[in-house]
């Protein structure tokens, strides 16, 4: 198995056409995509419509590339798309790819990048944000660790989740029928779905304790957390999708994958950490300083809770104009941006249990040296 | 003469409690202060009335501890107040004092930070935004200089300048007596002013030439700018208020300030190289990664216009949810606190005329060696 | 000819499942219907992409219902998004049919609902705010006239108009073959092109003389103006698309067309205008408090440039931190529910030419009494 | 006693030069200003600064015409600032003067203006958001009406109060002692804080007894509510300070207050109620539409959580870029700017436990016909 990743630039959140680009000029075959990434120009918050209109353009996009229905394409290809482009972060696209042609066997027996992908069941608006949605993730976690061939937790870099939140109508629909959801704010259930998803990642890599993650310490129990979970909610479905991303000596390919912690905001040398992991599995002695050779980088961003960041008062929080998510994603993007001299970066904001409070798990995908 | 700069953290934008303790430990003396420049958590905008609230907050300390009347100190001090804290940037005053106490004379030849403040007249709302207003600050600005004893402009390393902004009732004003304002909006009369008092800056050191700065120039031709101004607009004053940094053989302080442009928003070397020429003005090896000994630090942010940074789309000029000076902020804040570790920057927005397109002027002061 | 018109509330910016609904309950027949008019719930700015996402999902419905190609819908039937439902407006869609079945013949003389639809050729981003634009419109109000076989200027109550917009990409490629675009700002020229298309909206309906409609005037002689144009920008289109909206003797409904203008923002009684001039046309007496039979209602809200509604100062232009549109919207959208009780209504910022200043059109559609 | 009410334009936050003018003019003398409410430009969260901007101002002025120590001033007049001016809103003070001067006793038995004031205690972070906020505010508000004279529970017909909210400074404070806040969100603790308020005031005037308010009833059970409360929380202070408004035959005045409750957003003819009410106070047949004799109308505003109005979908709670609360004063700022043709309306955001569910209380003041 060979694994592929492709950024496109994205010129808005209906830009499929460098998506048909691609394929027109052969760089990526249709049948081979198993999940496309977005970073979308919207709000990252409820009433973000860009990634609900990202997803309808893929689907629609896939429809025609790959001629199966609608239906077919939702039911096999995960599109998470998180919005929020803050400061000078650019909208794109991170197009995986999976080839199974016999012959593409490994080289040797060096890891290279691995992915794998898994759904859980459909949710209830009152099991989100809480351990239900935790155990489900863990679940498909561990679905998605077996279809990457990757049986080492030690050897998952990254978990891409994409979680629902709460609307009025939903927890309308749930309080009609006698339930109770999390939290009556719709805004504030997105941190609890990804607070719960990024604890289930927990749970599945032996990060947490099963019996630590319960109803009441999600989301308030910050010192429990995993350090390779990104959890992003989005309006537009109303299960977990998950993208589990690693090295595996299974697969073969041009890539591999590393990560870091971000201890805090500026944690820039936190590239340098992911940059070393990601050549140490290569076998390679790439050097952190070169970020030429960088292919994507994801990370979570948020604002510290205490109110500072090392010792000096942040204003993110008491902010009633720009929600904390997207202050954070611009700072962080920043920084990351300034240390690599890139803007196409996957910054996520609401790191609900995903790395320490004010930090955040970061990971690379690295090109071989050609 | 010695001039000295102290950074305090504001815990808000009224909060001069900070300034009355520093006081009280004898760091400061109250009558040797002859500036103070401030970053407060308010959009930036038109509506920002941080600003005023801190100018007034500052006045009325003074007030008290000086013991002389409101409007000598309105006079006299220049509070220069600069809104907008987005991303990770804290909150912060940079308090400016100068002691002419005979006995401190300078140690040897050595440059160290000077400093001078001057203003322009009252303005008219036509005024803002043209030439004229260019001219006024090109004159207050040579004015300052002399006040700092700084004979070459190349010694000067960095003119704030706080400017105003038209409102809807100045521009009916204007309008009332047949006058005609540079714009009817308001938000977009904060360019042309920062912009027509950028080129002033210019003019009084020599980077552009006096017959080049014509109204129709003004926030068009950006190959006019200066690499050492930075304008800051505000609703509460109807001049220009300069306050001109550099080094100079007659005065004796631990600081010395050194400059540099970023080219771009992502240029986080800037910093290495104006704390390189801070440096090199002490006669000093310091090493461009000390940033433990930078006391303060001066930037311009702002959108490229092209709409891309090292070829990647920005989405800041596209977002009618924020305005794009709050994303540049957050960006270049992000930028530079990853690479100095403190978000205690002087990151103003709108950089007009300052710096190249896409980038901005940045300044560093730094403290001898103990 | 039968004209109808079927409002439905809308759950999110792709909700077309109210129109599914609504052909299986044979309510509609999707062969009749000619155009979608939808009021969505995005910032109704440059990067408001909940038109762009409706104006995709409905185009998706109708593909699906009529089995043809979407490059055949988007070719026929226009579907004019218009962003923002600030305060308590309600989203919803304006599903309009026309039924050409023989046999519907008018019952009499009296006229009722016609309509008709065209549309401008492609511009470029150079033609956007200028004249070219104005006098391409003017031409299609005609054709769209002739299409509702209204002979009689006199007789069209409502013109509605979808505009484009420039972006930081189309003014770059203006500017890359030496074009000149009418601003450099996104969000401005939104304003211009409304300004042109209602000129155009003037032209054709005699409200202003061809030779007046000149490059300098728009959206500067704020003296020109059409009292039955309503324009709103958007993103995803090049091109205009006019929906002319009137009465007509050739024509069989249950429905009629009136129109007032509101003086300012407050005009609440401009609804007891429309309604008389609508009872009026169907040789009704309804009575104006008879709001239970109103079935859509159309207007423009615009903040007014004098910095006062009734001598008193509004925000609404100094505020950087909510656009002056969204204020507008939400002002005009509660003083309208107030007077009727309902909050799905058309409202729709920026009344550029459009009205006279900080007031602007509004119509009703009446369905007859049963 | 002669109470008496001045409403006052603002041109911004620090605009006490009209009060000045006022004085001036003999309109209004100093020693007679007893309490001074506002309605400012600001976002009305958290970060909204023109509340203490205009409180800071309004002290000086106060301090300056009355000769007294800003803190006797702050002791004494309570200084209620409500931000948030969106849509039409127009900027306001509400300047409120008694008169002791002996010789001016009622002319009659006739009930007229009356009012008084009081403060509770500085409260800790603690507090904020609990029933002992409530009991302290009820013992407050039984307080300032022994200081109006009213005996009568129902003759109060507007109780304003100003109450703290929580920032993460004030959290952490509590936090490091061992204390628990209401929550940990900012923003959210306004709603805790004017909900507690708001049933303080409901127990001092019988609408709920005592014991229902309980901690976790508060902002959980809608079904308990006052009538005639109106809270609005600032950053600026740390206690409640009350104003009560009532009729009393204990004074003299040319000033009566009336009251009703808005069902619903749109319930416009609240105010024809209300001034009925007032009508009958002074025995007068003034007649619901005679708004000219309105000199101010309070009133308070929410987003029904049931995410509707009248059936029809809002979408203020689903919106990530503006709050609920400014979309909401937008909202019901233009539906009575609509009924009485003037924006000069002190709409406070935030009802919780003010008023039924998506409604709010409402109370005017109108002057005697002359």
């Amino acid at each position: 198995m060979h694994a592929g990743v492709h950024r496109l630039s994205a010129a808005g959140p209906s830009d499929t056409a460098v998506l048909d680009e691609a394929i027109a000029h052969g760089l990526i075959r249709p049948e081979t995509i198993v999940a496309v990434l977005g970073k979308t120009e919207g709000n990252g918050g409820v009433n973000d419509f860009t990634r609900g209109f990202a997803t309808a353009s893929f689907r629609t996009c896939l429809v025609r590339h790959l001629g199966i229905p609608a239906a077919v394409v939702e039911a096999r290809v995960p599109l998470v798309m998180s919005g929020g482009t803050e400061g000078g972060l650019s909208p794109h696209w991170l197009v995986f790819t999976v080839d199974r042609t016999p012959g593409t066997t490994p080289r040797d027996d060096r890891k290279s990048l691995a992915l794998g992908i898994a759904f859980t069941r459909l949710f209830t608006p009152e099991d989100i944000g809480r351990r239900i949605q935790a155990v489900e993730t863990a679940r498909a976690v561990k679905a998605a660790m077996a279809d990457a061939a990757i049986a080492d937790a030690s050897d998952v870099h990254f978990v891409q989740v994409k979680c629902p939140l709460l609307t009025a109508s939903r927890t309308a629909e749930a309080t009609a029928r006698g339930g109770r959801v999390v939290t009556p704010d719709t805004y504030e259930s997105m941190g609890f779905s990804r607070g719960a998803s990024a604890l289930g990642v927990a749970m599945a890599l032996g990060e947490v304790a099963d019996e630590a993650v319960q109803d009441e310490r999600i989301c308030h129990d910050f010192d429990l957390f995993s350090s390779r979970a990104s959890t992003s909610a989005g309006i537009e479905l109303m299960r977990n999708e998950i993208l589990v991303l690693g090295n595996s000596a299974a697969w073969y390919s041009h890539f591999a994958i590393g990560h870091a912690v971000m201890g805090d905001a500026l944690d820039a040398a936190a590239v340098d950490r992911a940059l070393t992991m990601a050549d140490t599995a290569l076998g390679d002695a790439v050097g952190t300083t070169q970020t030429d050779r960088l292919v994507a980088l994801f990370c979570k961003a948020e604002a510290s809770r205490t109110g500072t960041i090392r010792g000096h008062r942040h204003i993110m929080l008491d902010d009633s104009d720009i929600k904390a998510t997207r202050h954070a994603r611009a700072l962080v993007g920043g920084v990351l941006a300034g240390r690599i001299g890139d803007t196409r970066l996957f910054v996520s904001g609401g790191a609900e249990h995903q790395g320490p409070e004010g930090g955040g798990p970061l990971a690379v995908i690295i090109s071989l040296r050609s």
